[in-house]
């Protein structure tokens, strides 16, 4: 055997090739650490291709799976007792994950943690070619504040988390309008911020003069049959989905509690022009009813993954089709062509006869996207230059 | 077998009697989930000896083990399935711990994740006898930002955490002392407001008066050999420990960006005389090297668990003496039963012959607690009333 081919074969085995045998597939040997890995971490690794490679050692375990979309891959153990395998390939955007070992579902110690499917768990980026609008970047930076406070609605101490948009620190004077962002069924008010990217969506925006600098206000729209979670420093019931008042209880906290203390706390413009809501899947869906019953105080309405505002909808709320300046509505585009039940008619159509029945409407695709954050992060990143220009 | 003695020993096994067998020893049954689990989860559990109690369904493992405080416990497999054990008692506060399945650490799904031991794994809270002056209760509240800043001597974006005091957004001309407050080795910017609560223990001080408000910078001063890790969205080495430069590196950091990127951004009252270094472990070494080298730039000095400044480091730091208002020190009492090596002489001894030298000091002993998060909760809940008076 001549060197060439030696270094050849050996090359294929140290990458990895053997697991391209295992899975009956060609898999592109250029992996690289996930962009959100714990610092100093080189497993989870993502390919060109999208395709995720874990890695954990497990000397005594029998079997080993990386679960993810739904899937379960079987990780190969090597005579370390290292396991190692990929899944297929994935969508662009972020993905939550997990292992399992020996019948046990746990974190991926490699990753960092995100709260989604009720619980903290691991996720991973596939680099996107759009990536660039939620990048890090030299640029004037927002702040992200987690802000305490008392609900009287709930007799509760809660959390939210507040974008506040550069030069907020500085321009004493100046007051901004306000969008109150909801998460999905599931998450909570850490996921805008985190996986979502809200306040470097926005702070790129602002960086290039698409948008008109505003507040973002995320708050936990969980809701259980005995009211809102505990969501801090405390134990809780699991979550239904949807969970019991999921709309009407959140909808008296937002309105008693929520609004008051932001238009308190925050040089805000506190009225009705100056005030958007949008939410993502459950969070769109309470958009939908919240606004519905309120266009005397929200202007821009942003649903994103969660159905659609309907021409009959227009008759049984008294004032929207007049007050509100624009419904948003967005989907991936993979959720269109697998469409999930529920979703109140067809979205787009929907949409359609909104802006023939006269009201200022926006519908959005998320390409080669499904029911998960790329999607929305897109949904924001279109949503927000339409909003507040006036 | 009459009702009575059948209903006792049901209630022995259902209540996990068996495992005091296992264990051969007696633990008590009042165990009640963890102040710091992850929503809706049951366990982790503590009891009132402080014992911790882990259960994880994994049907195909053979061997699962808890990992707290050095010590691997073995966990006993039901015939679902389930492993269930507990650890031996632990100190009051907060501890970071592991779970070993099959050869494997993962964090425990159950628990919320901290960052710590250079990794973000699972936490547990001991309820402490004095946990009231961290506990989060209805009074004014200040924020904690998350700020995202380009550091011209690292060229590359950083990111710290600054506490603004209840109020701050309200009375917009006053201005505030700020207190540079720094983790240990293997943790990060997050750890003080996580698993410190340096902001409940201010919010509560302020509540009762007891300290003046101040900011608080929560930045992060690990450092490798090529420099600052990149905290935000990339991978990174390892670290080493003691890092590389985990004093110099820092120090020009902290001097040259940090500060005046602070004193630019904040309502700061931007002088020595305002203007308070702290730090714990590793943070407290960076603290203690770092003030020694600029008492025109602090006035006040934590140092926890950290080492402590003798008479000979005046000698080679001038104006030290003068302008240093306060040098606080403090251990865990457990720590100072067994000390560690380099803590650089007796940090008491030392304390004692700086006051004799004239210097106000203050030495502080956590009871009963280790080198851990409790022992820098209560240094922080000391420190902070002795600071700014004037």
């Amino acid at each position: 055997m001549n060197y060439q081919i030696r270094n050849i074969l050996l090359a294929v085995l140290l990458t990895g090739g053997i697991y391209s045998v295992q899975s009956q597939t060609n898999v592109v040997e250029d992996f690289k650490p996930s962009s959100v890995n714990q610092p100093g971490k080189e497993y989870p690794m993502v390919n060109s291709e999208g395709r995720v490679r874990v890695q954990i050692s497990a000397p005594g375990a029998h079997k080993v799976q990386l679960d993810i979309s739904a899937v379960k891959y079987d990780l190969v153990k090597d005579e370390n007792g290292v396991w190692t395998g990929e899944s297929a390939p994935q969508d662009e955007g972020f993905h939550y994950y997990q292992l399992w070992i020996d019948g046990a579902a746990v974190p991926d110690p490699g990753s960092l943690y995100f709260y989604g499917a009720s619980r903290w768990g691991s996720g991973i980026e596939i680099p996107a070619k759009d990536q660039d609008f939620y990048a890090l970047k030299n640029v004037p930076h927002g702040q992200v504040r987690e802000h305490l406070y008392y609900s009287e609605t709930n007799k509760s101490m809660r959390r939210c988390f507040v974008y506040t948009p550069p030069g907020y620190n500085h321009n004493t004077e100046k007051r901004y309008p306000v969008l109150y962002l909801q998460h999905g069924g599931g998450e909570d008010e850490t996921g805008w911020s985190n996986q979502g990217h809200a306040g470097l969506i926005m702070d790129n925006l602002i960086a290039e003069n698409k948008t008109v600098p505003f507040i973002i206000v995320m708050d936990n729209g969980t809701w259980t049959m005995s009211g809102p979670p505990r969501n801090r420093q405390q134990g809780e019931r699991p979550a239904q989905w949807p969970p019991e008042g999921w709309a009407d209880g959140f909808m008296k906290t937002l309105l008693n509690d929520i609004i008051p203390m932001i238009d308190a706390n925050y040089r805000t413009i506190a009225d009705q022009q100056h005030r958007a809501m949008a939410g993502l899947s459950m969070g769109g869906m309470q958009t939908r009813v919240i606004t519905l019953a309120n266009p005397d105080v929200f202007s821009y309405v942003g649903i994103f993954s969660g159905g659609s505002i309907s021409t009959e909808d227009l008759e049984n709320a008294a004032g929207f089709k007049e007050k509100i300046k624009l419904v948003f509505v967005s989907y991936g585009s993979r959720e269109l062509e697998n469409p999930r039940t529920g979703l109140g008619g067809n979205p787009k159509e929907n949409t359609e006869a909104l802006k023939n029945a006269g009201m200022n409407t926006h519908f959005y695709v998320s390409p080669l996207t499904a029911h998960e954050w790329q999607s929305w992060r897109r949904s924001l990143y279109e949503f927000a230059p339409l909003i507040f220009k006036n």
